[in-house]
């Protein structure tokens, strides 16, 4: 019995598999010997190959960014609100590429791949990977399905940063970067929540210096409380006030430590809880480390006007008001830079509630101007 | 060979210790039997006994409020800033009580006292305190030293709280109330983040339950984890970023877990280590729940200016403008509330760049406001 997916959906959609024997050289000094990456595709690569859009994915993402792996699939893809037919990434017009980035734990290699060297799982041996490193495995991707350059690379929050190093590493492959709800380099806030993610999985016994897997263990403590610190810094604290205020989870006080007194710890129990079954620890800190490493103007003595001039890309540039994480100040300081470079660059800052989570939510406004920039793209 | 004070410091002081037999009615409905509240006094009680000050404290303050306990000490007390001869509470005209609070860690009966119905630390034994409970056993206090009704009734943060519920549970005992960086109740995110601490100290494994002491280790993790997510919201992002930016601890980057990279990352290891030393996983967990109860508005369904009607204080409100754990804007809901209710209030948001953290500081502005409060008190 065929089930009807939605009109504006991309329906069924599979997973394919790229490998790389090529070494590719990391930014942190080692190389990765060989390597694969998980891809989706939706929609068709037209005859001049001029229509391909690349979506980037930030900490926690992967490469089902949108359509169903099976009828049954209670959940589309993490981006389906932006990616279909008629949506903003419009896949009558696109041709769309999501990957699972190196050194994730959807399929592409990474800490619980096996190293070939060794025979066992990565773990902690895994190297350090960054944006920079990630635009040049996607690089190769592109090579790989014959695309020399994209109609867009689009991405929020880590992703957004890994638009912005597209432009930067390879100017002449990005027609379109649209970068949202991101940062030019994280603040010593952001940089000092994710230590604390990191020392919470790193101090969990269960951890083993990162070689749990070979145990047939997890850090399960550790990495529930790194998503409960993330969780609250994707909310906006108006979100979680109208969402769970002070709301009891039961009819009155318990007084002691064992029962839950309030719906917002309930729903961070939760949260926590069912990210650490299903997400790897390991993974979770290169994550941190890569949105920690990256500041591309460094390279010049944080000029990023100077650091953008090479850049041959028209800019969107999106920002949420109640984003405390990356603030709409944050993508202001591109938007100023861009400008500054003599940059082709459009700026939204959106209204809306529920903080950085919004670039993943179908707010209007936002879905409206993400489709006009989309809409003007010529392919 | 004597050490020469500052002429502005109250100099050498010595803890007192108040021994309670009346059982004390919490708000949890159990009985504390018996408890010990450690207290330390700075100035003369006039003739009138009208000149007394109480001092409330935080999270994780405690009864050295200001002066030294030994001319070899490094560091005075808490508050020693607003406390001494010319400082904002004036010790040549204030007689100044400052207290540990019942539950505390630092010399008042708490988690880590001795249980007289089993010969044990209480451990997680301790009952559930609540501000209300706190100013209860303040009252008692204030009895045994014979004041009937307090100058003022002083405090920050979890401090500023109990100031305000001292003029809702003895209205007639308190003439002014100093509420500084204080909210009328938490929000989902401060409970959130409340939450994410508690779960750090719960789920690791040396807490024993709760009952670590009797096996003589302490959870360690758990506790800095508590502090570090503790500490980020306490400073703001602005001066995080003035006080470290991206600045590195090594000389170039390490793309490893072992080093430190950044000096914000080191900065809040040492604080986390620092108090996982010194203060008891308990007596955290109890204060942070402490902070989550308070809700004084709730007895009258939300109505704060109805709570506070019977108040006969006098009132000043002073918030910080990087404050985001306690914002002005949460000041500015109890001075509403008093308005409305037609209460004597000043309040002052003061131009601060140090967060929440700011009420501890010297910052110019805001000891003349407050010296200039406490000047006008009539004793």
């Amino acid at each position: 019995m065929p089930t009807a997916f939605a009109a504006d959906s991309v329906g069924l959609v599979s997973p394919q598999t790229a490998s790389f024997d090529e070494p590719l050289a990391l930014a942190c000094g080692r190389l990765l010997g060989s390597y694969e990456l998980i891809y989706e595709t939706y929609g068709q690569l037209n005859a001049s190959r001029s229509n391909a859009v690349l979506i980037c994915h930030a900490l926690s993402g992967h490469h089902h960014a949108a359509g169903y792996h099976s009828p049954q699939d209670r959940k589309p893809g993490w981006w389906d609100s932006c990616i279909g037919p008629g949506k903003p990434i419009d896949t009558n017009r696109f041709f769309v590429v999501a990957l699972n980035n190196l050194g994730g734990c959807n399929g592409s290699t990474g800490p619980s791949s096996l190293n070939p060297a060794t025979g066992k799982p990565y773990g902690a041996d895994f190297p350090m990977v960054t944006v920079e490193d990630w635009v040049h495995s996607q690089a190769r991707l592109a090579d790989r399905l014959g695309i020399s350059q994209w109609a867009a690379v689009v991405g929020g929050s880590l992703g957004g940063m890994q638009a912005l190093q597209w432009t930067i590493s390879y100017p002449e492959r990005v027609r379109h970067c649209l970068a949202i709800a991101t940062a030019p380099r994280l603040s010593a806030q952001n940089i000092a929540f994710n230590e604390v993610a990191r020392q919470a999985i790193l101090s969990d016994p269960e951890f083993h210096g990162g070689h749990f897997q070979e145990r047939g263990v997890i850090p399960r403590r550790g990495l529930m409380l790194a998503r409960m610190v993330g969780h609250i810094t994707y909310l906006s604290d108006d979100a979680m006030g109208s969402k769970f205020g002070r709301d009891l989870k039961n009819d009155k006080l318990n007084y002691d430590f064992t029962n839950v007194e309030f719906q917002v710890e309930s729903y961070l129990r939760y949260q926590g809880e069912e990210f650490s079954a299903r997400f790897d620890a390991n993974t979770y800190l290169l994550m941190t480390k890569a949105l920690d490493y990256f500041d591309p103007a460094q390279a010049h003595d944080g000029d990023l006007a100077a650091t953008l001039a090479p850049a041959q890309a028209d800019f969107l540039l999106l920002s949420f008001t109640t984003d405390w994480r990356f603030s709409p100040a944050r993508s202001r300081e591109i938007v100023d830079a861009l400008v500054a470079a003599g940059k082709n660059v459009s700026y939204l800052e959106i209204e809306a509630a529920h903080g950085h989570d919004a670039f993943l939510l179908p707010i209007p406004r936002y879905l409206q101007a993400f489709t006009r920039y989309m809409n003007r793209i010529v392919v």
